[in-house]
């Protein structure tokens, strides 16, 4: 076996996210189209995300405080507390939308989990992330999984530590770069990188060198059992 | 060694929280004041947390929508922007709250950590209660953290498991009755149960028999080491 383990982010790497996240963005956008630009107060809600992160994490309940925040700035304190209800809805449809897979998933998870032992690492809301995982239907596939408030070399480290494992025989495949690839290669492990249709712009970052010997980029999960298997780590 | 490993529930057992939470209440029944009187408020509040537990989970960001939406509720959504604006400030106030340390921690942990390894189960927020543990100092005597959604015997077994231990050389210590005394001792491990001065209400729950052979009750932490060295599991 030439890995001991092979991770998975969740988000927009298993199971549609970041479009959740969009769509709600419109519906705020409606929300405050009375009072600004729906670029502005794209522009505003994306700096109150980042202003929070640091204090609220990552997540559905984290986003929802950082759209009520925005509104009541954006409109000076006149937004009325029936269109904050909303927002607070809006949360409540997010926790309870459908999973929708990506493609090739349904084959290609089941098939790795013949051969390997897999992991899914993922940021997020606790229980959140834990019924979308169960909503998914994938649970049985993965022997672990471990939600985390971030994905940081350290937090790699400490993974792998926990689980007695050698970075060098660890693969990681994510949507995201700064969260899922970057910290895996600087670790010494393998990153595998399947871009999505949509990042969220803070998860964006410049890409490693195509000939990094570590590196790989994939258009869909359907490609990755074939890549595995021609890895010799 | 008579335990394989010791485990601590964080809040109100390790650290005070639950004032924080009733302060923050307060807060919010001096701004609903000029609707309703404080008792009410209280009682749609904590129905309203009932609701929404499910859906968004323990901590302070659920804890804060629900604040939020009750407010609203209560006002028939004549709150103003402003006024919701003061509760997300409460929710990062709370977050950027000092540890109190409830008396003997500093002396029991450390000494009981020389001896066993030791974990911390708790609900709430990951990132605010990985921030908790870091801000306490106690860090270091920890072995192992677990950050979960919720507390039931099914909780605790896949922790036992994936540790590869028995229940009947496990003992967690906790203020909640419901959430880390009884599931566990219906698993077969042991329970002591260090009551809090305040407990929210959902947190209660009948007590076992007090001849139950593995159940114990002690009034603070510095009674612990005593008590684990005289159990025989």
């Amino acid at each position: 076996m030439n890995f001991d383990l092979i991770a998975f982010d969740a988000d927009d790497t298993l199971w549609h996210t970041e479009s959740l996240y969009v769509d709600v963005q419109g519906k705020l956008k409606e929300l405050l189209a009375p009072y600004h630009e729906p670029e502005w107060v794209e522009a505003r809600l994306y700096e109150t995300e980042m202003r929070n992160l640091k204090v609220f994490g990552y997540g559905i309940k984290a986003f929802t405080l950082s759209m009520i925040e925005t509104a009541i700035e954006l409109t000076e304190g006149r937004i009325s507390g029936r269109e904050i209800h909303q927002v607070i809805q809006l949360a409540k449809e997010m926790v309870a939308a459908d999973i929708q897979l990506l493609p090739h998933v349904t084959e290609a998870i089941p098939q790795l989990a013949q051969n390997y032992p897999l992991m899914i690492i993922t940021k997020g809301d606790l229980l959140d992330q834990e019924a979308k995982i169960a909503k998914s239907g994938l649970g049985s596939y993965f022997k672990y999984v471990e939600i985390v408030s971030t994905k940081t070399r350290t937090t790699y480290e400490t993974i792998l530590n926990r689980h007695g494992l050698f970075p060098e025989r660890f693969l990681m495949v994510g949507n995201s770069l700064p969260s899922d690839i970057l910290p895996v290669l600087e670790m010494g492990g393998y990153g595998v990188h399947i871009p999505h249709t949509i990042t969220w712009a803070h998860e964006a970052a410049e890409p490693p060198s195509p000939h990094h010997p570590r590196f790989h980029q994939l258009e869909h999960l359907g490609l990755l059992p074939n890549l595995i298997q021609s890895l010799n780590p």
